[in-house]
């Protein structure tokens, strides 16, 4: 097999010049730890409001619940996705006013919803009878969206059934609402986290549509809200299609579904297209090993790993951008994290490779990681501390 | 289909008795949360003594590293095997002697290693050449034991090839601690965790008798102790041998391949045997959904889940007892956890049962779960907080 040098798209990334600045300021830090440069976040909320000028962007704050990050959005103008209490409690305590928070988990218990509605806030995704019971003796009066089930086929991410419900028990909650004193405001759905077929919101838009239609046409109720959920993507190794490609798409897929009447407000809840290419984890090779004298493959051990916030590798689900500096060959690896665990591997299956001359101790720069990585990070398994996180200066 | 009564065989797992302590202690206390029993510790210690009376416990401190676990381990003798500089911290902290520790983690940084020699321990468990260089400079003069590579078929939450190094291998870092200055001390391997075939240790040992009578008889070095690592299993849903069949395999499995010679020391690492059945872990259902109008098998969702210490249910791999009070029919169901994260599910193919009379707000109890769960837990993910424990008291 012929051997080939290495290279690394860093540039389909980030700048030279940017990564530069995330090196110096990493220098003379401790690994691993995560940057999170406010400036992308930035960015990509301009990129979403240009992209869906008629959607109102609610954070999804478990993608990166970062203070800075949260500030950043606030001042911004962004709406926020919560998941729990505890969320709640952060962003009151950062000055977000409630009537900007959406509470998102249909995943509830009573007493935490008589704690959202306690706080000021009133609206509430839902996707059963018995949280919407809840949701009528805690927060009574209050504005629910009512999620509608989406398997996420050709997420990197995908869903499962485990949120939402189908569209035949959706309209017996829009009528189940109004029994309940509740206000039947909108419909919601999510296409999968890192979406990277946009027809999966062609699928769940046409259900919105049909669904908004019966409403009107067969219950009396005037719906006003659309949640597109997250599922826009973040730069990983696999390709994606543009967000330009996205945004017009998702129009058309709106034009279609809503001829006579149009969402009085559409909402989408970004996360990981957010915060992901906001964030550089930043690890050290902690050893170069080979399982028998000759071996194919090495094994490169980084001191960042599933247990340090990379639980996204599971099933090697996502695959981010690896970036070894130095030169030379191309060798083929497998990358595991440093924990005594054996469930604790990175990428196995899919080929990474790194420059001949990387040697332990080198800093490796793992691209695209400011979403679902810091606050997964375990407390303290086989002892390791969870990941720091740092902000670009 | 028939319908039949629900029904819990809870005298698997604990005596009716003990479990209404664990009931009226958990009363007035936040769910979730993780209820441990030192007292179980203990009998779990003198078990293993008994019945490996020739073989020295170094408890597997990752498994369950609450710092009550730790002394009443350090007080009835134990060693420990540690993962982490931090777990190195805490053991001092709490008077553990340096020359009780094995460093058992084969993926260490040099500084690390040379934390450990400075704080005094002198045991090292290695598998790669680019390791042993490091242990000899940060760490000279240690011995060290090289792990054999085992990819742990037959366990429930199995090896890979992360660890390890086959026999080769072996042979050729023995020779090398000779010349490094090292003291070759022994052999380690590892069947893997809740290893439900007994088998696994013969052949692991088969290999171990092999080298050591090559390492005598042809490199001149007597090695002299057998690691043999942890693997015994703790009492989940899916059935085990007894200990005492463990016991009597293992040492028929000793005497074939030892035949002149015997180790002079022979130790185990267990962990998830010590800590597992210790544990329960007190949660609430939160919500029972349906996905559509009529489904056959309810959504019943716990305030604790993968993100929130029972990531070992990944792959439904390790499947905890799940104790329902309540009676009526047995109703099939899918468990899940509380969070935003659709991977958040915990058991969708295996098949538990909950009984007709369970309801939202009743409480829940995840049996032998003290293992691999509390410091598994992230640190905030989608805002949750790590999962509590309690000393049973």
């Amino acid at each position: 097999m012929e051997e080939k040098p290495y290279s690394f798209p860093l540039e389909n990334y980030m700048s030279r010049e940017r990564f530069e600045r995330i090196k110096a300021f990493s220098e003379g830090k401790d690994t691993p730890f995560l940057v999170l440069d406010l400036d992308i976040i930035k960015a990509n909320y301009e990129a979403l409001r240009n992209h869906f000028p008629y959607a109102k962007p609610y954070y999804a704050v478990k993608a990166c619940p970062h203070d800075r990050v949260v500030e950043t959005l606030r001042d911004l103008g962004s709406s926020f996705d919560v998941a729990s209490r505890w969320e709640l409690d952060q962003l009151l305590a950062l000055g977000v006013p409630p009537d900007r928070m959406s509470y998102g988990n249909t995943i509830k218990k009573e007493r935490d919803i008589a704690y959202f509605y306690e706080k000021g806030v009133r609206l509430f995704v839902t996707d059963s009878p018995s949280d919407l019971d809840k949701i009528s003796r805690a927060a009574p009066g209050s504005k629910v969206t009512i999620r509608l089930l989406s398997e996420g086929l050709g997420a990197d991410w995908p869903l499962s059934k485990k949120f939402g419900c189908h569209p035949d028990l959706a309209r017996q909650l829009v009528k189940l609402s109004v029994r309940l004193g509740l206000e039947p405001y909108g419909l919601a759905f999510h296409p999968g986290s890192q979406q990277r077929d946009v027809g999966a919101w062609s699928s769940a838009i046409t259900q919105v549509g049909m669904l908004f239609r019966w409403a009107r046409e067969e219950a009396n109720v005037q719906l006003k809200m659309m949640n597109m959920g997250g599922g826009f993507p973040a730069d990983y190794v696999e390709p994606t299609d543009t967000l330009t490609q996205y945004s017009e798409d998702i129009s058309r897929f709106i034009e279609n579904s809503f001829k006579d009447y149009r969402p009085e407000e559409i909402i989408i809840e970004p996360g990981r297209s957010m915060a992901g290419n906001a964030g550089v984890i930043v690890s050290e090779i902690v050893n170069i090993a080979k399982k028998s004298v000759h071996e194919r493959y090495p094994w490169v051990f980084l001191d960042v790993g599933k247990f340090g916030g990379l639980i996204e590798t599971l099933d090697e689900a996502i695959k981010y951008p690896i970036y070894f500096e130095g030169s030379g060959k191309a060798k083929e690896i497998i990358i595991a994290g440093p924990t005594c665990d054996s469930m604790d591997i990175l990428y196995e299956k899919w080929t990474y490779t790194m420059p001949d001359s990387a040697k332990i101790g080198d800093r490796v720069y793992v691209l695209s990681s400011g979403a679902y990585t810091q606050s997964y990070s375990s407390i303290s398994f086989n002892g390791f501390p969870p990941l720091a996180a740092h902000i670009l200066e």
